[in-house]
């Protein structure tokens, strides 16, 4: 399988999107999440899925040149329409407005509406923690996870992500749906023709299966049975029922419908650090805290403990200098796309 | 097994807590959240832990007269230090100070820090959902998790809670830890003599067990492996690191600890529904979100699928004309510390 330099892979993406009419700040925004999502080892929202953004702007279903509107806002909050932008142009706009008023009134909300599918939350909740702040985010999706008591996709995986300032190399990253089972990742499987863990899905029938193309006509499960039922629909409320974003019986599908615009909608939250126990006290307090993780006695055959967030950031590096591997489905069909729209591969 | 009314089993421990000394009003809220738990069916928060917070107050490891002082507020946030006073008093003034900033400000968090054990989450988040708002909270809790990759509890089940209107008799209420299993019932199987589920604990040399003896002196196992390991790091950055509270490495424990006081730390946050999307449409839009889940196909031998908080919206009516069953050995130490407080079990 093609290797490729990260830098080309995002120079390769934003040629594109810049070729099919969008801004040179805004195509990179898209291309650097989604790379960045391939070197955090988050494939299923990495280079994988760019083909997929293609058809929806050569549609003319996302609106590529939004104007953000605010709808409401004061010190602490801001509640914004999308304008049917691009996801994650939206998203990085709203990860903006949260960081300048936690920055001066101690905590942020913003809430969205009106938006497209926005890749990896961890993009933007790290840009939060980059400025010394907690960086929390609520996302709904459409239903791929039977709730606990069905045999049925009716919700979201519905991710959360939380990102905070360590002191050390990398960050603490939570980035995670509510299920074990991932779809970019059951996809993935698919086109591999792999198998996928016991755990992740049930089929059509509510039996449990390993095979992904039954999965994919199945359902996931969710964590904890119904516990991540339940945390489900905290983030579908915190993401969609108080924004006005779709909720998940009225979603559209936000990567293969064309047809409409999805409206999707997402809650950010920014709380500054320095407001509370202050920058300093805080790090030396998340060093206590790693350190006496990593001091346990660990399980049988685990020869380290990892901080989440931790095993993202090796890969990272990794890949920073040895390039991302991408599979040759996802390369040819990005070959195709460079050459229909005149980028040349070897030129970026 | 003792059946006692619930406003009765309120007015003993009321009682009992007046003659320790506590005001008719702190005493309250703590008797209240207590049988609140056990109406509820979280028993493991509920009557059965009343009597160990008779030895703290006993002892004065806790502040029976606290002056909350705000160390730092905004528009939208406050900081507040609990003086090591009770950890329901300490929370519902938080519940409260977060309300009032929200309905002026859209949003509020409140950051607390020097508070003790406080019980049920979902007395807090309900009361912010009974003022039309969403809210939300993050507790930390001793060590009785194996992070993912530990044989040993170095984590706590660091419990969120998540509380929204849906316009039906019942709130939605996410209440829950990061595991499966909970110490107080694997304490209330003890008592019992009971075997646990699978899946809720190793044995202190990292073996899957359901002799609750055994798990008690292993570790509780996080739901969904990392994700709940991850998402247990996020609670306790979010209500101890940030907020000035104990640290799980740096925790005396909240219960058992007579020596010191346990300085715990908490987050909780209203999000005023009327300043975003509204509450008519709000409820509209949980109306159908309801229907939605409540409409899919069933598993086999489910004949309802349940919203989380309907299950224990209905234990809780039914208990109110019924009563609760109160465990024999409860009672009998209830029926004590009765007898020491001269609180008469039938004057009561």
């Amino acid at each position: 399988m093609p290797v490729v330099m990260p830098d080309k892979l995002t120079e390769i993406c934003k040629s594109i999107l810049v070729r099919l009419g969008l801004s040179e700040e805004d195509a990179f925004i898209i291309a650097d999440s989604t790379v960045k999502a391939d070197l955090r080892g988050v494939h299923s929202h990495g280079i994988m899925r760019f083909p997929s953004y293609i058809p929806r702007i050569e549609s003319g279903v996302v609106n590529l040149h939004p104007e953000i509107e605010t709808i409401a806002e004061g010190h602490s909050y801001a509640w914004i329409d999308g304008d049917n932008g691009p996801g994650q142009v939206v998203a990085v706009r709203a990860a903006e407005i949260a960081i300048k008023k936690a920055r001066k009134n101690g905590v942020c909300a913003v809430l969205t509406r009106n938006t497209n599918y926005l890749g990896m939350l961890a993009y933007y909740t790290m840009k939060i923690a980059e400025e010394n702040m907690i960086g929390i985010m609520f996302v709904n999706a459409p239903p791929f996870v039977a709730p606990y008591g069905c045999r049925e996709a009716k919700l979201g995986t519905n991710p959360i992500s939380v990102a905070a300032p360590t002191g050390r190399d990398f960050p603490f990253v939570l980035d995670m749906g509510i299920t074990s089972g991932v779809v970019g990742k059951i996809r993935l499987a698919a086109l591999k023709g792999e198998r996928i863990p016991e755990n992740w899905a049930i089929d059509k029938y509510g039996r449990p299966t390993t095979d992904p193309e039954e999965a994919l006509e199945g359902a996931l499960v969710p964590i904890g049975e119904a516990k991540g039922y339940a945390l489900g629909l905290a983030v579908e409320i915190l993401s969609a029922v108080i924004t006005g974003g779709s909720i998940v019986p009225d979603m559209p599908h936000p990567i293969f419908d064309l047809s409409q615009p999805p409206n999707l909608g997402n809650t950010i939250m920014a709380i500054d650090i320095e407001t509370f126990v202050g920058v300093d006290e805080f790090l030396d307090r998340m060093n206590s805290l790693i350190n006496h993780i990593k001091g346990c006695k660990k399980a049988e055959g685990v020869s380290e403990v990892l901080i989440p967030g931790e095993l993202e950031y090796r890969l990272e590096q990794k890949q920073l200098k040895e390039g991302i591997t991408v599979h040759e489905e996802t390369w040819k069909q990005i070959g195709l796309l460079a050459e229909k729209y005149r980028v040349g591969l070897e030129m970026v």
